[in-house]
């Protein structure tokens, strides 16, 4: 049970977290935090936040639990501004998509209080974002995955876990390399594909009309360029190494494929569609 | 009205396309011919076929309508199995996803016969394929695209428009030409993006793990890796000019991303990711 909740930067993971929590009772008070007043008092209006607060010192006063839920560029920023009003028993955590740069970020500007951040990243979201798009059961049998360090609380590890079993969603601890690569992998490096097929599309001549024959194949593919592009700027920023390499991987398998279709080798392509129709497969019962 | 229509290969295309004029009871008798009589019969089960034939001569004799919906490799050797019993009056069509070969293979092997041959493609489909994958209702609101040609006899384009806005699509005129470099990007090129993506992960020494961590994103940007490998190749050997122009423009825009990420240049990504949210999200009211 949380008594006060404090969430900085309300879009759709933190007030899908704070209408879970609200909802199983798990929670008696959010308090909301971020830049834009017009979002704080919709997120009052449509029952995320009970209160909010526009400077994040006041915001986090006496509260139990701080879910600092803003783009990665300005997690150090809001780190600093916490610093000084944090209580000693309040435990912080973060949704982050990338865990090292913010890792870095809370060590330099929580100073002694870095034992009670806990480093985490729910594997759930949608290409929609801010506080109207919040649900209650975005984490329902999804991951959420922590990373915390060598010196962090045992007991703010087990309050953090025990708050995100209670949406629904599963946890696991990784180690913060682990964590950035497989994340590369299966989210940043998929999303920067979608981004340039859109914008290579949009460059052709006959633009209009070759988005007018996009059928759902495209659509499902392409879904994931609606994300917001503040968030994917700064993943980029903080993850760029993994992602760099997973680019370049990428782009070599792809020649593979453009190689094979100029010497006409349909017995490769054949082998290489086979295969990742195996492996894709599999995943439709996970 | 159609009294007696064939179709050739008995796939997610096929069955739709026989369940949704028999709903409307636009066809009187389906007859389907394929290699596999297993598949055959299962069609006659579900209701999808009302008889079966073995021979692609024998299916088509007294048919009013013939619709081919084998992979693009195997369209000429269709085509000359026609050739011989073919009925003045029987109009023939196709379902390829690149109209160029298609047509060359029409031109070869059905001779005289041309005319009768009215070049389709339904933007229509899903990863799923067989003859149990078929549904009424997949042309509902989708586009047919018919590439004729200047000697095709207008009262067969005419035949096959009206069938397949029986089953809800909206038919389209388009050349060769023009339908196989659309095609090629907005669904040849995402397919070997998805393709390439799941070979690449696969790769990976921690495979199984990455895997694990999948959100939704991925499973919508991969879901096309499930399609069926001979179709896909078969796209490839046949619109592979057009393919090859698009998987370069992609690769020098994946490449221009990169090299953001290495300079660091935040503001180039944001722009990029900006615009192709804005391009993607008018799709959203398409």
């Amino acid at each position: 049970m949380i008594n006060h909740l404090a969430i900085i930067g309300v879009g759709l993971i933190g007030s899908s977290l704070s209408l879970s929590l609200k909802q199983s009772g798990y929670v008696k008070r959010v308090t909301g935090c971020g830049r834009s007043e017009d979002n704080l008092k919709k997120g009052v209006e449509l029952g995320v936040l009970d209160d909010y607060q526009l400077n994040i010192s006041e915001a986090i006063k006496g509260t139990d639990v701080v879910v600092v839920a803003v783009p990665l560029g300005a997690m150090s920023s809001v780190f600093q501004q916490m610093q000084s009003s944090l209580d000693e028993s309040t435990v912080v955590t973060d949704v982050g998509s990338a865990k090292a740069t913010v890792l870095r970020d809370a060590h330099r500007s929580l100073g002694e209080f870095f034992p009670q951040f806990v480093p985490g990243h729910p594997i759930a979201g949608s290409e929609n974002s801010g506080v109207e798009a919040g649900v209650a059961s975005l984490y329902q049998n999804r991951k959420i995955i922590l990373t915390p360090e060598q010196d962090t609380s045992q007991s703010a590890v087990a309050i953090i876990d025990k708050m995100w079993r209670q949406t629904g969603a599963e946890v696991e601890m990784m180690s913060v390399e682990h964590h950035d690569r497989v994340l590369a992998a299966t989210s940043h490096l998929p999303h920067m594909l979608a981004f340039s097929l859109v914008s290579h599309l949009s460059k052709m001549s006959d633009q209009d009309e070759i988005f007018n024959y996009a059928a759902g194949g495209f659509r499902d593919f392409t879904r994931i360029a609606s994300s917001d592009p503040v968030m994917w700027r700064d993943i980029c920023m903080a993850n760029g190494d993994a992602l760099l390499e997973l680019i370049e991987g990428f782009k070599n398998e792809l020649s593979e494929i453009a190689k094979a279709i100029e010497h006409k080798d349909s017995e490769a392509l054949f082998e290489l569609f086979r295969d990742s129709k195996h492996t894709r497969d599999q995943l439709r019962d996970l």
